[in-house]
């Protein structure tokens, strides 16, 4: 199965093109310039240059979040506008359960950990076992203060972006912080997530991709705050 | 410091870009097409995307060897034409000691392994430290008999497409095979280890670039074979 993976959750973007659990091609880019340019160009790329057109691709999966509001939307609209013109398959995963999985073979506990400012992270512990990461929470936006006085946390692994603020919240827990080319997401982890779910039964189209944002946007946190106030 | 690493000694090539230790972008193929057909032009690709011109490289990092004769031959001549036109600082670095680093951050050993036919792997073995990997041997040609009777060798991750070899010589000694994601080499550790070598007071230009073997070619290897029997 030739899958086709997007990530764009934050502020690196990747794509990757796997067969099966094997990585074939991958193209990743953190400097700063927005998703909207880069990712489409980076997917067309990826394709050309192994020879694989779009036709062949079997399934477009995508980071559905948690995550940036606009890197998701980005991601998802791309991963839609592919996936269209033939009705492909199409699956969106955990952005924090993908991280995971770029880390199979890792020994112990995985902290999943993106900035999600406000002195909060949106999290999720995974152990890592031989076939792959284990929850033991879901998805969740929640305080570094909250975060640190988890029992599966001493000892992890930390990756994202919001790796450093767990490592500087709790120094005496024995964390320890991803390689740097490791630190942020790759596709990998997105393609190969989507495996395990479709293993596992699960499937989609374009129609049924969407964002799973976990907490309300600043505009809308905003228009509560000021009708309760109103 | 703005690095462009090439990595193209086995099946799969890739591009890096990195400032200091920063990935900033990662190209990666490994689609069974030819390197001479994909490493330029994943050289461009990447500078493009990154709108980084290749005046403003600092420095061309490659692996040197050991690998494929052919692969190792196209990865240096990219090298020294990248760097010939501005004569841009090179350095080339141990194929094996590059892929360690990929591993910062990791516990234990990795041993780094790369098929290299007739029962024997190119190999050495390092113990990764909080600060990158210490050397426990000099790169090698070794057969694997000899290899799973290196003391350091038990538990240790098995990095490279020698890394399957070497789990089947010795499936007692508790090793574990890379991600398939890090299995093979990327061109990260590549441009992290040559700036290691770079801060330790090493220099190089296009001139000095030149591939390290450990074996004679095929090629040589018969020519001596019949001068000794003739």
């Amino acid at each position: 199965m030739n899958i086709l993976a997007l990530e764009s959750s934050a502020k690196a973007a990747s794509a990757a093109l796997c067969r099966d659990g094997l990585l074939l091609a991958e193209s990743y880019q953190n400097s700063g310039l927005t998703h909207s340019r880069t990712l489409l160009p980076l997917c067309q790329e990826l394709l050309e240059r192994c020879e694989l057109p779009l036709e062949q691709v079997d399934l477009i999966a995508v980071a559905h979040g948690p995550g940036s509001f606009t890197g998701l939307r980005i991601g998802l609209a791309t991963a839609k506008g592919l996936a269209w013109p033939d009705e492909k398959p199409c699956l969106g995963v955990s952005t924090l359960e993908a991280m995971a999985w770029n880390f199979l073979g890792w020994d112990g506990v995985i902290c999943c950990a993106m900035d999600a400012r406000r002195a909060q992270v949106y999290n999720a512990l995974f152990r890592m076992g031989p076939q792959g990461p284990e929850r033991l929470c879901e998805d969740r936006a929640i305080s570094l203060a909250e975060l640190t006085r988890d029992p599966n946390l001493p000892g992890a692994l930390l990756v994202g972006d919001g790796a450093e603020l767990c490592l500087r919240s709790a120094p005496e827990l024995g964390l320890r912080l991803a390689p740097p080319n490791l630190r942020f997401q790759h596709a990998y982890g997105v393609a190969r997530c989507a495996l395990e779910h479709i293993r596992a039964g699960e499937h989609g189209d374009a129609a049924s991709l969407d964002a799973h944002y976990l907490r309300l946007s600043q505009a809308e946190r905003e228009r509560l705050e000021r009708e309760k106030r109103g």
